[in-house]
């Protein structure tokens, strides 16, 4: 039987021994636990971000992987720490949003106002639990370093073999944020930046599907791009094309088109048809 | 039975290839061991840095975990490369100091000024090694990357079973730096700063039982903090807490306070109680 | 049987998910694989530094690793992808010069001006395919990310025992840069600076066997030094010794070289005997 695989999303950055406490942790309870890190370079305290980073890497694990996400301001307050298992994956992170992108992806929309809060129903095949069982937490409980204490531990014993139920009481909705969904307004489909990448390219939320039909014309940071290209060689030097997410993405040939439009998350991206 | 771990804790950084280069050599003498990075962040020959790292991280680890530390300003010249067992834990490394805070954690002290270096005798319970014998180093041997030749492979023959006896000759005394340790001058205690993390939390070394009785005040950086919070959410902007060391720590709510109060590592922090 | 062994150097950074999506893929077909990040600091789209990474790290590696590479301007245009066993060590990567240097160590020579791309014949024991087989392939493939669509599957793949030939169709040269070799000139050896380290020191291209005998001066950054240091702490504040590739290096004494000096990748270094 493969080793099971245990990933760990961060804002604790890799200068400290943060990270690596958390892997001493869960190798003293599954020493044969597959540890990858997705990312420990989430900006500090940065929910979305964190959402962003799982929801975009995690339906590439394969079946049984168990993802763990450490971006919690909270830390320590009320916010619960959860498990939510959904059939293939299991992520076990505080109820902050996390899972935002992950639920949105799913078809559960959460209401109101994009990045507002609101307590949203679980999709009827996740199974999620408020750990409460301190039976398998690391013991004594700090009040500032749950990654170590109960989100590292739950993970591995998981991965030993633990059953997600006996780890705390079943809930069933979550806490997560507004996910702003692309729309059309006069045959205009106007979608929104949701990442930066390292490169400076800007990944939005606009579909294949979300764009009009024929020739079209891409509006982003007062700039005008004319059509899509195949390729970042492709065309001229501002470009937009469908990434490697399905979604519509703004790149500068060998350069960064987040430096050259200042545009970042949040930014609006327009897309009319000029056929 | 579970796969050997070696953790790697260094000041190579992560854009060249020596740790890289490292990990090649572990796995060609021990195919099977869990290769671990601490970190690699150390700044360049800080070996006061490399010390907290260590010392911060290696009592998470299981038993019979290899730590491999390589903050080596003088690799190649008279300093002793070692390799030291203290019954659960092995260390390999430089001997130049980096062992100091998890030697002052088992109760051994070294005399002298803050930070001044000295031979220490080493507990009982430890056993010690100049590492001498070349049949366990990788050929030829560098006098600039000894980390690759000499501490790489002689942490993978240990993973791979071979006795830490076969490798040198046995020493009984390690370089060591005194380590500040918390004072308390008409019922105020002073400690000092070790750590400043990756959220520019201050890290002290005054533990909660060096800390007076009754409603404290906490002064650091020319400002005073009234009470102990629970959490990084609780009480005003400015607050002190007690970490996941157990130490007192300072923090600023989804703030740095290294940046706000202009202090960092040695920087002086006083409490008094007001009742 | 131990574990295959796969590194991945990127320019992807460690901030995004693609580093960790590309291990998920690769876990998902090859469960066991022992995955090593090399690098992932590339400077984005900078083939000539991914060159110097792997050709520096891989001969460390034992025989039957996988290298897979992927600094990757032109992905989604005509450039190949590639698999190239070597006998001991197989690279999975774009056509675009990343082999250079490897190939350099091989003895092959590119012709032209240093650092101009051109065609390469490979050495008889080098078997190299162009990768053209989709079923050992991400589905869909995308035009912008075949570090997850073609060289992860491909090498986790590969690390399970599918036979190279199977992957696409062999091919005899590649794309290669010319590695600049040192030269002599009236008994000065001519080099140049190929690499910056963390720590600033400069890594040249001269062995000692390209350095003339006696009493040398080594002339860098408008500066002269005095002869060979055998470590980082012998000798005045600049220094140059023999570093652990092999080749002169020029360090500071505790500092950066590189800005000591202004000089980075490029630099020519001239060494003259005295004697």
């Amino acid at each position: 039987m493969p080793p099971p695989i245990i990933t760990l999303t961060t804002d604790f950055g890799t200068a400290d021994s943060f990270v690596g406490t958390m892997k001493g942790v869960i190798l003293s309870i599954a020493p044969d636990a597959q540890i990858v890190d997705l990312t420990h370079d989430i900006p500090p305290q940065d929910v979305q971000a964190g959402a962003f980073a799982v929801a975009s890497a995690y339906p590439y694990f394969p079946a049984g992987t168990i993802h763990v996400i450490v971006v919690d301001p909270g830390v320590g307050t009320q916010r619960l720490p959860i498990a939510v298992a959904t059939g293939s994956t299991t992520f076990v992170c505080p109820d902050n949003g996390l899972l935002s992108r992950a639920l949105d992806q799913t078809g559960a929309r959460v209401g109101g106002v994009p990045f507002a809060m609101a307590r949203t129903a679980l999709p009827d095949t996740w199974h999620a639990v408020h750990l409460t069982n301190a039976d398998y937490w690391h013991q004594p409980l700090s009040t500032t370093f749950h990654g170590r204490d109960i989100f590292a531990p739950v993970a591995a014993h998981l991965a030993s073999g633990s059953p997600i139920e006996s780890m705390g009481v079943r809930i069933t909705n979550l806490v997560a944020f507004a996910v702003p969904q692309p729309t059309s307004v006069s045959g205009t489909s106007i979608g929104q930046v949701l990442h930066v990448d390292r490169f400076g390219n800007l990944t939005t939320n606009l579909r294949s599907s979300d764009l009009p039909q024929g020739q079209l014309e891409i509006h982003v940071g007062g700039k005008a791009i004319a059509g899509l290209s195949e390729t970042y060689q492709d065309g001229g030097d501002l470009i937009a094309l469908i990434g490697s997410g399905g979604t519509l993405e703004i790149a500068v040939r060998n350069g960064d088109a987040s430096r050259a439009l200042d545009s970042t998350v949040g930014a609006e991206v327009h897309v009319i048809s000029r056929s």
